[in-house]
């Protein structure tokens, strides 16, 4: 029967990593839990969720007994469950580092939604905490962790491109509703940058395995716009990196939905368009011998993440996208804030060496 | 016979407007002169080429005769030519601004490569030359007259994309000859900015009717590479436009042929790609409906800038580009090489209004 | 909460249609419950499969109790189950007739997968049978269901394309493992043809609301491939329209995945590539403006299937595409194999009227 | 200078091969000259037209000279002319086979526009003519000289796309002019199949390097549009080759523009999508890795041919398309209107080898 290995799991729960997923919004409820289904190493243990939403029809909805799901006010009493070995934090920014905290301090792993935290100095306080209580802490960068995003990043390091001298990145999409929490700035910490402007920020980071010298930016936060009273419209960031190489980003909640990303190099280029969808990612390297749209085998990214992080829980690996990577998208979009207010080119600090917040190397579906 | 239509024009050359072309390279070969051939309203009359080009054979190839075969030398005997009634200047930047004044000087209109000048006071010398002498300047700035850029022009304009936020376009190539004579600061002026990043900052202008508030600029001068030891590599630059929009633009001598227009409003956008070559533009709308690939009638570039400038002759009407749009391009791009110099925000002075400097609009291929 | 809306129906189960799925392969796994759970109108009441797959760890796989899992020899106890008003069928051709016809004669509503039959006069028993116990019998055409398709036919139907002349249609694949019941000839009734091919012949009518009169075909079964000893690898098949319309096909076993669709009219043209996938189609419109790919709302092919048949059976509502729908395919197939046998062309007998076979027009998705 | 290089040939005129042009209507005027003017190894030594056209004036608009332009009732003299090595047949098709034997009687070598005669029988008598007389003879079939149609060739050839199992191609356009010779049958000899179709089955028989074992075809010929008294409007072929491979081809006057060329192997597939026009040629390869969209160095169709006849000429070669080639083509015409006629199958005569009527492969561009 064609039908077992599509429903049956390679190994046994009790050998897979359990999660509790904390928070249960869109993504947790269209993309997490479907994804944990079907993934090699990991499964969903436990859901912690607000009081109302607790009860047994909704332990249903999602496979699991009303013991499964916890109150946020429970949430320490997942220190109990042996079998909740990794939580996922899916909250709103202001709420990380707390839950981030809480769960280092009952000794469970953590993965981390994008941005880690509100800017630099949160993010890297829960790197600390984690460090500290000995559990792991991953970003959750799909991005990194798509065979489509590391062919792009093959592009430009193995000098297929030759010397590549140019970025540019788009991540835009339109917010209607002025009551959304990510239009909130003690809740979100910012506008479409820390939302989906960080998409470009990490993806450039990513490809280049480099951290930027220098920031330049502009923003807009049109007066006249309820939704944005509190954080900004629209973002332009330039990126200065070694050698010269610039990388120029732009996002916005008030344009279409608009996800790119074009690397340029003295020999060929690489665009992706979309670049950051869950699926449906399209990738074109172009050089001499013509354009060259590889294929890829399917996957769902966020069971490639789930499962990267369980791996590295049973292997005691640091990720690929560890804390430290969440901090760093942090200094690069406090200093675009920076720029934005004084007008001026902000001067940064990178390491002296390539991928130097990075962890283990992600498997690629198909390897 | 079908033919008589295709190499008969549809006016006697009497008619037509006689222009001298000054400078002969591989644009004026292989675009000018077969565009010419193909104009409605104008015809090559006289060429202005070096010393060791003038001939019979010289002349042979272009249809012309050895009379009409001009040395540098000779140029101001276009004086006594009658038929000539415009020059179209494709001589090095440098050599812009002496050959439109002594044009000027001989009551010929005169149409003139871009970049106009060198900077933008070399530019606005230009324009005043000819203001005096009475005669039309055109900067030939050939996207301002296609179908495509104008379609594109028309969905910012119209609000079919809603209000527009942000733009990003790109204009890249691979000078590969250190010994070319764009890449001499005193013949060119600057690298790739005044010779293809101008594209990018021209067509933003263009389909916002607006001119900059601000600029904002980095750019990359390798130390170890020949070619770069005058001009730069690449320039990024950021523009603020009225109302909050912001435009991206990247260029560069360093990276593959890339040219791209993108504009993002909250309900559509426009893609260009490619979005300058000669041929082939592309262009898509995008908005709730769908994504709109519009046919255009086929047409020439360069003929289609004869023929409007031709017109105005005729007409005595003011370009679509005159000389005052070529003196808003240098102002920007003045600004750009302030603002990489200085690390700031450059502010600049906008005109009050749309389209402050555009002249008579062009008739457009099939109107 | 955005969660509840994405995991509740909008009626409760009470309401909404029950149905049994007869057959659990690929197909019911990884598509169809999943999509019933997230139907409007229908949800999935038993399951019917083989003696090895029932209990219960199979069926708390689907969210069952083992109570709703029947076996193949316990089907005709569905008919206690006034909860299971519908059965969709979902195993080997070869088997369909037989659970059509008891299915009828419990009174249950049938929706079945293509093809309807192993051939005309076998798929017509169903229609008869299903008529005479009083029940609905649709043919599961899910190409007849999505806005893609639709927007198609409309284009062909309203004259945009101006009068149609040609079609072209391609669905082939690989079909690797030789022990498949796809290549069983008394299994599958045939090869790729009734399998894939079908999705051409089936769009070509629906696009053009026609019959066709006369067919022209040849096969291909190479003789030194196992996989190809019982039914052919590939046919290519001519269809003749009325006025003169004329639909090429290509279908195939041996090459790799290609669906697509054309329809050529004196004005414009229809490209759908891919045409057939359960996600991701893509439909180009072609005309005098330039190309338009519309934009739809996303939705789920079987989804909307269960659907309508769930409203047909409430309403007491012929469907879409009835019995007679896959009679009708039947009917050009059987012509299609004789053809190919005989070198000649056939003809048939189209009716007199358009869409002589259709029911009730199905709700597209965002109508 | 670049110029240079550009306007002047690699070889003089005197070692260049001397082409009388025969017949002047828009292909002559737009695309035939324009490319003898670029052409490497040949130039256009005299135009053969009627005698309304013969004049200086018109000598001039082809940079010839009075006595370089002869009427039709002056063909015979073409025998003075030592420097007229070659003839190239621009008529209608009806006049090619006199003009052909004219030529071939004086010794000049014969380039002929395709269809070579009005059905292989005449054809035959061309290629009878010519080889009698010691002359060489090629059809015009400018697809077999471009690198993307070669590409396409070494894909199927080469394994890539493992087995190939069939093919499809389309060529329409709208012939508006009830008047057009190509409308008349004893002029163009049929309607669409000799003109546009004939593309699609050179196509298909080159990349295959095969021909046709059997042939299957209907057509469609309005009763009530006066453009098609004479000719049928469209045609649907279907060829059958060695090893089961079927191709399916689709061609009109009724349908708008459209060329395409699609291969479906095994492992791989190859689309051209446009398949015919002069320029822009678009050929994608599909395989296990993705899609692949080569770059070409541009070229002039008409210009490859016309040096690939030349060298021929100049080495005393066969060329690739020899007159044999196009009576192939007319063996495959004929019997698509035979089958048409006949509602039957038509069974052909294929030789035992591949490219069996081709002579010295061409040199691509490039290479």
């Amino acid at each position: 029967m064609p039908l077992k290995p599509d429903i049956e799991h390679p190994e046994p729960e009790s050998k897979r990593v359990g999660y509790a997923i904390v928070g249960i919004g869109k993504l947790t409820a269209e993309e997490l839990i479907p994804a944990a289904r079907t993934s090699e190493h990991a499964y969903v243990a436990a859901l912690v969720t607000s009081e109302e939403d607790k009860g047994e029809a909704f332990a249903r909805a999602f496979d699991l007994t009303g013991e499964d799901v916890y109150t946020y006010g429970d949430f320490d009493r997942l220190a109990e469950r042996d079998d909740v070995e990794a939580v996922y934090i899916v909250l709103p920014n202001s709420m990380h580092r707390e839950y981030v905290e809480r769960a280092a301090r009952m000794g469970k792993h953590v993965l981390c939604e994008k941005p880690l935290g509100m800017n630099a100095q949160d993010a890297q306080a829960m790197v600390d905490a984690c460090r500290e209580a000995g559990v792991l802490l991953m970003t959750a960068y799909r991005c990194q962790y798509t065979p489509e995003h590391w062919a792009a990043r093959d592009a430009v390091q193995s000098g297929q491109l030759g010397k590549v001298k140019l970025l540019d990145s788009i991540h835009a999409q339109v917010e209607d509703d002025p009551e959304a929490w990510r239009l909130k700035k003690d809740l979100a910490g910012g506008g479409p940058l820390p939302d989906v402007g960080i998409y470009s920020v990490n993806i450039v980071r990513f490809v280049l395995g480099q951290e930027p010298e220098w920031v330049f930016a502009a923003l807009h936060q049109p007066q006249d716009d309820p939704r944005f009273r509190e954080v900004e419209e629209s973002v332009s960031a330039m990126l200065g990196f070694p050698g010269g190489v610039i990388a120029n980003i732009l996002t916005s909640y008030g344009a279409v939905k608009t996800t790119t990303l074009r690397v340029l190099g003295e020999k060929g280029s690489v665009l992706m368009d979309p670049a950051f969808p869950y699926q449906g990612l399209k990738l074109t390297l172009t050089d001499e011998k013509g354009e060259l749209t590889p294929s890829f085998p399917s996957y769902d990214q966020f069971g490639l993440e789930f499962d990267h992080f369980a791996q590295c829980v049973r292997r005691g690996q640091t990720p690929w996208t560890p804390g430290e990577e969440g901090v760093a998208d942090h200094i690069v979009m406090d200093a675009i804030y920076e720029s934005a207010r004084s007008g001026q080119r902000v001067k940064l600090q990178p390491p002296g060496k390539a991928d130097a917040f990075r962890g283990t190397k992600p498997e690629l579906p198909g390897e």
